[in-house]
């Protein structure tokens, strides 16, 4: 799956991922309005409303984005009905041949750990069936548990040729709290950059490996060490946009192939039509207003790594 | 919440938690078969095979244990029927009237982890209703993000009056890959329970504070350590029985009160009529067995900490 992510990102020339986070705030007034008369200001409602937001920009965006991730908490505020449109959100975007980046920030151990990896990468065994739940294409995964952690994962990411990204240095004001602590003089975050490399190296497609890492925009000098600790893992870059990152802070993030970093950017694109630069689109309009935004920020990427 | 579990474990003199992870492997053959002739072989086949296996369980420990650990992966598995059976599990427990432990290791930043809290704690807002998704009573929460990933956790159990546990030292085998790494001399997951000290200040119970701690039964050193950091947090000892933590290595987790633990036992309990030792009940009468070993581990801990 790293070496399809790869190939759509070259393709497409464009090393950017949409997050779909629907808050019910982002959604159009006229969405949320059609998907409450008909079920009610319910879970269920709430459910039709963020599933058919998420149709509309996907509709617009598949032809000039390789990928989408979309972040289950949004979907699992609303409960049963919410995971439902989570599911229906990823199915669509493979109708769409996009590849979707479930961020679960999933991590536990060994067997609970595998129970994770089977419910978003894998199969699970139901008697002598193997039934996919989720089906997600890439999971992020927490480190803070170690290697009994990730383990599990990487073994269904060989089964499946499916991949994980897993959390170095994320992307908000406290994440040093924790990972900017230095032992014997480095920081957390480059020790676990350390062990992504060392994990990855067990699972390798074409020119990437099947880990990789996440790393805030927000942190480009840090962005610029990791990149040098595991450069055989794609980082996913959370931040751009929304939280501050702009395309030159980027440049750090990438190897000189132009390749290696894939950029997530999610209300910036999916709620553009609220931002006075796209107010021209008007809320109905609001697919074709993420639409030029991911284009605005391919284009601001590309020209910022040269490319 | 806090006040509510301390209550209760005061009255039935067990500082013990069931932890409801039905694999597959431990649901008795029966179960299963009346589930998959049911339902077939299919994800609904395996989560009403959970279900009345959980339900059984649940009909034989509600009066002598205090609360229940449900670990979402297992249900996360089998899709969005696995969400299902897992939403049941709580409202039956809810009805039994025992405490609900989400063991479900969240944990983003921001928004995010906000609709992570308001999924699993709180009530989300559609329209002008405020609605429960899960409803659990306290969940579980990873602190590798920082107080970013704490704070809106900690908002939603100050309004709900619930609680979370916050991963400190967990009692996995690599645990200490990151968690043990020394920074100023002293181990990472001492810096994390100094901080589930200074979070767990803002929203005090009577005694305890609403913000509890997860640390492993097979550490008990780093839990006599633990507990002095963090005098007036919880802490939920996963690892006793197939883990191999025994009675007397959980002395250290407890305060002199006889408080400040609870220990969690999965397999062990809900799967002991696999073991020898409970051989005698026959896989028929599994929940009989599991009362039976939660008899036991109550005994075995009151005896160790001498209450």
């Amino acid at each position: 799956m790293i070496n399809k992510l790869v190939d759509k990102i070259k393709k497409q020339n464009a090393p950017i991922v949409v997050g779909l986070d629907p808050m019910m705030k982002y959604i159009p007034q006229q969405v949320c309005k059609a998907a409450f008369s008909e079920f009610g200001e319910t879970l269920e409602g709430a459910a039709e409303a963020i599933w058919q937001y998420n149709k509309e920009i996907i509709d617009n965006i598949y032809d000039i984005v390789p990928a989408v991730k979309p972040q289950i908490a949004m979907y699992e505020q609303f409960g049963i009905e919410g995971i439902k449109a989570f599911k229906k959100t990823i199915d669509y975007c493979h109708e769409k041949d996009m590849v979707v980046i479930g961020d679960v920030k999933r991590g536990d151990i060994g067997s609970t750990s595998e129970a994770y990896a089977v419910a978003h990468l894998g199969r699970v065994a139901v008697g002598n069936s193997r039934i996919s739940a989720f089906d997600e294409d890439f999971a992020t995964v927490n480190p803070y548990l170690g290697s009994d952690g990730i383990n599990p994962f990487i073994k269904v990411c060989e089964e499946e040729k499916k991949g994980i990204f897993i959390l170095v240095k994320t992307s908000n004001p406290s994440s040093g709290e924790f990972q900017d602590q230095l032992i014997d003089g480095r920081p957390l975050y480059e020790k676990v950059g350390e062990k992504v490399a060392e994990w990855g190296a067990q699972c390798m497609g074409n020119d990437y490996s099947y880990v990789g890492a996440v790393v805030g925009a927000t942190y480009p000098e840090m962005g610029k060490v990791l990149r040098r600790v595991m450069p055989k893992a794609y980082i996913l870059v959370p931040g751009y946009g929304a939280q501050g990152g702009t395309g030159k802070d980027l440049v750090p993030f990438f190897n000189e192939d132009g390749l290696g970093a894939i950029v997530n950017s999610s209300r910036g694109i999916i709620a553009a039509y609220a931002k006075e630069e796209y107010a021209r689109f008007g809320a109905e309009h609001f697919g074709e207003a993420a639409r030029q935004a991911a284009l605005d920020m391919i284009a601001d990427i590309n020209g910022a790594i040269g490319h």
